[in-house]
């Protein structure tokens, strides 16, 4: 075993500033510790293992999923402790007993983990996270990196379908109100990683460097005796170059209203109800008649990938999404799955593991992936390679496969360049090559089978 | 105007101990802070206002909704503070500003707010909460406030449809996995007002009081050099009244193995994949033949209500929920929104407010709500009563009707039975006495119309 990582005095982990929740060690299933309490009394805790994080199928008709919450989960990985305050309640309610308290008191991760860089696209059956050490230290992480994993991705996936169908158009993050008000902040994150513009949640802001966008609410101008007055205030605050709300009354007399107000500098006029195809023509109409021929259209009315693509002919400017992004349009989670894939045997040797029902299917054992590019740099497969330990540790990249594996986590160090907004903008660069880079049929909303074929080779 | 709460010194708000993720101030959207400026630059923060959150319609095919969330509204609004650290970002960012920031760095809710008591069923229209306070103190409360009803009340919709179908069996939440790590927590919270039995999070049990569950996954069958050896050690652990998941490799050796290990007092088996109800009849049939009588089976392979109904006839004792019931069944989100309804105008009166394409439907105004019953007290209609603020105030609810409101906040201070762990439990009771008030037919899993129609009386 000398090759894998050692599991003695390491550098610990910290807490990340940018994780705002607190401690992250009680956001995890109650098996979880169970298990761990039964395997330090049977010896096996200090087993070796792997655990590898992927998903069966794509949301049905998908052509590819997108990797979010990678950074996310090394942040929350140094607020994974057992303090005073979850070790008391642990011991009173009698999850576990001494011996798994003592160790839960000392726990910090020690292992390595290494994945998919955040904003990768990927199949069905890609390693997307690979957890590496003691079965005590690598399973308790389990509900943790799926719930960052799962959601993360399901918004970063459905971000990428709305920013193809937008072509050049910005997309902006407007959910937050649609989802739990922490999810909202990962959301924002995700949508970004997908290609969004901005958010207009400020949390998300301020914990991940995003821009944060939103002017005005229909409750802006209902405050006010009219709609004039609104627009006035408005502008003297936040200046001509404002986006004004114009249809709370009629949207005619609304953008004759803002005009008036900020003149032909006005910024741009929001559309947030209505037949908005009809609506954005008659509307750009008005504004280049009145002379604000640089004014824009934002809409934000319920929309969805299929809405944008559909207003891809209308002289609309820049789409806000909401509803339908959070909750990752039709596909609120993903399928990944944190299983344990190979461990350290009694004889000492590292042995693939599988559960019956998957084990035909080549699931066992720990996995390297490579994406297949042709002479042009197009992806055309997916390659998964799997097989004992020694042969997998010997085996070379293909001249044509670009690796997809990057450390996270090296014997309990994390790389920080993957966390907080460094981490963010490494991964809006990561999903824009990687998009670029598949198959062009990829990218089309309809339903279809993924882009790429996921081809597992076993070695012996 | 001096029936109205004033807005005076009042007991302040303070963060609540089960909140535990920190300040809630900037879970925000942008456009609430821009309008907050422009309203004290010209004079209508000050302006007395009442927001109503309300859902315009139930998720396709509901028949009823349900309230969830109120009890953390309450407890978020503690945490609902400007400190430095807020303020030093919005002012380097310039989101808004320097009167502003002195605003928010006083700020504290003062005013305020009734709902239906967390649990309630609710309709399309039905006023779930009312807000009422100055412009400025009230309107920045929007994101957060909808972000927690909206999440929770579609899973606890969910969950209610959940423990319908299953009648008498308890039903389990574990699915921490499929969703945001600390939307999680508040999943299992309502999934328990929704009438479910306990939750796998950790987190869940620490912060609302629920029961935990949860023995052992696949990996820890993988982990042993056999299931026998595996069983052993759990059994060991957890005591013989545990759950062994006997479905690693073969069902019927697994049983075998769990029998032996445990003898005839085992607690349960867990069955998470495979054809659940021909495997239960197996499973009871090989149970009762080696004399564990007593032991019950329990499922958890992507159950929704549907699935659940279909095993109403098969052995099955217990029910465990994951994805679906963390993503809404569906409905991974409600509709509800936050909306001005009446302001004090510029005469110092209330004055009731709406967008152009809803006042025709009476939504302008502030409401009081009741539910109408039969004799036998069977839920037949929900009343909405509206009018001019006096009119409102001096009407008597009708003998037949039962008051949806109650207090929740008053002129800043927080009603703390609705908080925390007792705030679950009242949760708990409510929604269990308002489904069994509902007519028949709610409790159908098929597409139908809202179980009760709501009915707007405006007086004058």
């Amino acid at each position: 075993m000398a090759t894998l990582p050692g599991l003695a005095d390491v550098p610990r982990l910290v807490p990340h500033p940018t994780y705002a929740p607190g401690r992250t060690s009680l956001l995890t299933d109650r098996y979880e510790l169970t298990m761990l309490q039964a395997a330090l009394a049977d010896g096996t805790a200090d087993r070796h293992c792997v655990f590898e994080v992927f998903t069966r199928r794509l949301p049905a008709g998908r052509r590819y999923g997108v990797l979010a919450g990678t950074g996310r989960v090394l942040e929350a990985l140094g607020a994974f402790r057992f303090e005073a305050d979850e070790l008391e309640w642990l011991g009173r309610e009698r999850v576990v007993d001494e011996r798994t308290l003592a160790f839960l008191a000392d726990y910090r991760f020690t292992g390595s983990i290494t994945g998919y860089a955040e904003g990768e696209t990927y199949f069905p059956q890609s390693p997307v996270l690979v957890v590496e050490g003691t079965f005590a230290e690598a399973v308790i992480l389990e509900t943790l990196v799926l719930s960052i994993l799962n959601y993360d991705s399901a918004v970063a996936a459905a971000a990428s379908r709305m920013t193809s169908a937008a072509v050049e158009r910005p997309c902006l993050e407007m959910g937050a109100r649609r989802a739990h008000e922490q999810a909202a902040v990962a959301a924002a994150r995700a949508a970004v990683i997908g290609g969004f513009a901005g958010s207009s949640d400020l949390e998300a802001g301020r914990r991940y460097g995003l821009p944060t966008i939103g002017t005005a609410a229909h409750a802006f101008t209902l405050l006010h005796d009219d709609e004039r007055s609104a627009f006035a205030s408005q502008v003297a605050s936040l200046g001509n170059d404002t986006t004004l709300l114009v249809d709370t009354y009629d949207v005619r007399e609304g953008v004759a209203n803002a005009v008036a107000a900020a003149g032909t500098g006005l910024g741009a006029v929001r559309l947030d109800s209505g037949d908005l195809m009809g609506l954005a023509v008659e509307v750009r109409r008005q504004l280049d008649d009145l002379g604000a021929t640089g004014t824009k259209i934002v809409v934000t009315s319920d929309l969805d990938e299929h809405a944008i693509a559909a207003l891809a002919s209308a002289p609309v400017d820049t789409y806000g999404v909401g509803t339908s992004l959070v909750t990752g349009s039709g596909a609120p989670t993903c399928g990944m799955v944190y299983k344990l894939v190979a461990r350290e045997g009694s004889g000492g040797l590292l042995e693939p593991v599988a559960k019956a029902s998957t084990l035909k299917t080549s699931s066992g054992g720990r996995k390297v992936a490579a994406r297949r590019l042709d002479g042009d740099g197009r992806a055309v497969e997916e390659l998964v390679v799997t097989g004992d330990d020694l042969a997998l540790r010997s085996w070379e990249m293909p001249d044509d496969a670009r690796p997809l594996h990057v450390p996270l986590v090296t014997d309990g160090a994390v790389d920080t360049r993957w966390t907080g907004p460094s981490g963010v903008q490494a991964a809006v660069r990561r999903h824009a090559e990687s998009r670029a880079e598949l198959p062009r049929g990829a990218r089309r909303l309809s339903a279809g089978d993924p882009a790429l074929d996921t081809v597992t080779l076993r070695l012996r």
